[in-house]
C-alpha cells in the first residue's frame, strides 16, 4: 500500500506561499489576516484552531482568535463578525464549527460576508463553486485535490466514489470531481448496498463520519482511496472512515489518518486567506 | 410504455395555486406580480416567455415582460433590474435565458435580489438548495420531483442516474435527489462508457442537451426515465434526448417530449413567485 502523505505537499505549498506573502506584503503595507471565532470550550476545536492560527503564523500571516462563552447570544457573536466584515485590514473570517446549539447553521453560514468566507460556507460561494466560478475553494474538497494533484493521480476520465453528502465535504467535493471530467457515483447511510456500488470507484472518497466503514469488501484492487473520516478513541488515538486493517495487503494507495486530508485542508485556508488579501488593495 | 404526461399535474397544481392566489389578494391587497426580461428576438426565448406569462395570468398573477434589443448594454439592463429588486410591488423577477454575449452569465447571475430569484439562479440560491435550506425550487428540477410525486414513484433508497451536469439541472437535480435519499451516479460527455453506469440506475434523468442520446442499450427494464431535452427539427416537430424508438417495446415509463418536464418547469416558476408573495407583508 502506498501512502499519500500530506506533509511534502504542505511543506512545498507553505514554502511558496510564504514567498508570495513576502511580496504581498510589500505591496499592502501589512501582512494578510485572519481572524477566528472561537466559541465555547470543546478541547477538538480549540487544538484545530491552534493549528490553524500556527499554520498562518509559519506563511507570514497575522492572525486573532477570538473567545466567546458557549453560551453566548447569537446577537453578540453577529454584531462581531459584522465589525470584521467591514474591518479592512480583516482579510478572512472562520467561525470555528461545530457552533453551540443557540447559534443555527442556516443562519451563521449567511453572517460572514462572501469576500471574507475562506473557509467558503456562505450558500454564495458553495453556489459559486457549483455553477463553476468558484471565489474560493471549498478547505476539504480543494486539500484533497491539491493532494491528488501532487502524487500525479488522474481523476479525469475515472469513476469516482463519494461516501457522504454533506454541505462541507461530500456534494462540494462530488461538484469538484465532476468538473475535472470524473464520472460520479455518490452513496450515503440510505444507500441499500453501497459497497456494490463503491468497488465500481477508481478513486474512493469517503467522509461518512463512521470509524472503520470502508472496509475491503468496498474496493478493487488499484483503487485510491482518500479517508476524510477523523475518530479519537479513548486512548487518544486517531483513525479515519477507513478499516486500514482489512485492507493492508491491497495493491492501492491510501492517504493516512492522521497526516492526509487534515492538514491540506489548512493549506487550503491559508491560500484562500491570501487569495483574500491579494484581491484588495 | 406508460408515458407521465404533465398534464393532470399542472391542472390540478394550477387549481390549487389559483385558489391561494385568490386568498393572498386579499392579504396583499394585489395579485402576485412576476417580471420577465427577455433580450433579443430569439423565436424560442420568445414562445417561454408568452407561455410564462400565459401561465401566470391563469393562475391570477399580474406579469409584465420587459423587452430589450439584442446589442442592449449591461449596464442598462443591470439598471432595470435594480429598480425591480426595490420595487416593493414585485414579487419575482426572471431573466430569460439565453443572453446575448455582452452579458455575461457569471455576473447577470448575482444582478437579481435573491429573495425575488424565482428562477433559482443566483448562486446563493443554489448554495441553499446544497446546503439544505432551498430558498425557491430550482424549475426544471423541482418540476420533475413534482411530476414523480404526482404519479407515485419512489426516488428513496432507489439507484438513480442523472447525465449531464449543468448548473441549472444536472447539479441541482442530483442534490435534490441524494436529499431525497437516493443513491447517485452522474455521468456527461466524459464519461468512456455511460451506457453501462447509467444501466445500472432504477431511475433515469438525461439532460445532456443530445438529440436521442439514451438509446435501448443505456436501461434496464423496468426503469423510469425523464426526458429534459427539447430539440426542434427543421420541420418544427419536437423531441427530447431520448431515442424513443428504440426503447418503444422496453416496459417502463418515459416524461413525454412536448408535454412532460417543460409544462412543469413553469409550475414551479409560479409556486415560487406565490412563494415570493407570500413572504411578502
Amino acid at each position: 500500500m502506498i501512502l499519500l502523505s500530506a506533509k511534502p505537499v504542505v511543506q512545498k505549498r507553505r514554502a511558496e506561499l510564504l514567498a508570495k506573502t513576502d511580496a504581498i506584503k510589500k505591496r499592502l503595507g501589512r501582512a494578510p489576516h485572519l481572524s477566528v471565532i472561537l466559541i465555547g470550550d470543546d478541547p477538538a476545536s480549540q487544538v484545530y484552531v491552534d493549528r490553524k492560527a500556527n499554520a498562518a503564523m509559519k506563511v507570514g500571516f497575522t492572525s486573532e482568535t477570538i473567545r466567546f462563552p458557549k453560551d453566548i447570544s447569537a446577537n453578540a457573536v453577529l454584531k462581531r463578525v459584522r465589525e470584521l466584515n467591514s474591518e479592512k485590514k480583516v482579510d478572512g473570517i472562520l467561525i470555528q464549527r461545530p457552533l453551540p446549539p443557540q447559534l443555527r447553521e442556516k443562519d451563521v453560514s449567511l453572517w460572514v460576508d462572501p469576500a471574507k468566507d475562506v473557509d467558503c460556507l456562505h450558500p454564495e460561494n458553495i453556489g459559486l463553486l457549483v455553477t463553476g466560478n468558484p471565489r474560493f475553494m471549498p478547505c476539504t474538497p480543494g486539500g484533497i485535490l491539491l493532494l491528488l494533484d501532487h502524487y500525479g493521480i488522474t481523476i479525469e476520465g475515472k469513476t469516482v466514489c463519494v461516501i457522504g453528502r454533506s454541505a462541507i465535504v461530500g456534494k462540494p467535493l462530488a461538484s469538484l470531481l465532476l468538473s475535472r471530467n470524473a464520472s460520479l457515483i455518490q452513496v450515503h447511510r440510505s444507500t441499500p448496498d453501497a459497497a456494490s456500488l463503491c468497488k465500481l470507484g477508481d478513486l474512493v472518497f469517503v467522509a461518512a463520519g463512521s470509524k472503520g466503514l470502508l472496509k475491503r469488501n468496498w474496493l478493487k484492487p488499484g483503487s485510491v482511496v482518500v479517508d476524510v473520516g477523523i475518530h479519537r478513541d479513548g486512548a487518544g488515538k486517531i483513525t479515519g472512515d477507513v478499516d486500514t486493517e482489512s485492507i493492508a495487503d491491497l495493491p492501492m494507495a491510501l492517504t493516512p489518518v492522521p497526516g492526509g486530508v487534515g492538514p491540506m485542508t489548512i493549506q487550503v485556508l491559508l491560500e484562500n486567506t491570501f487569495t483574500a488579501a491579494s484581491r484588495q488593495g
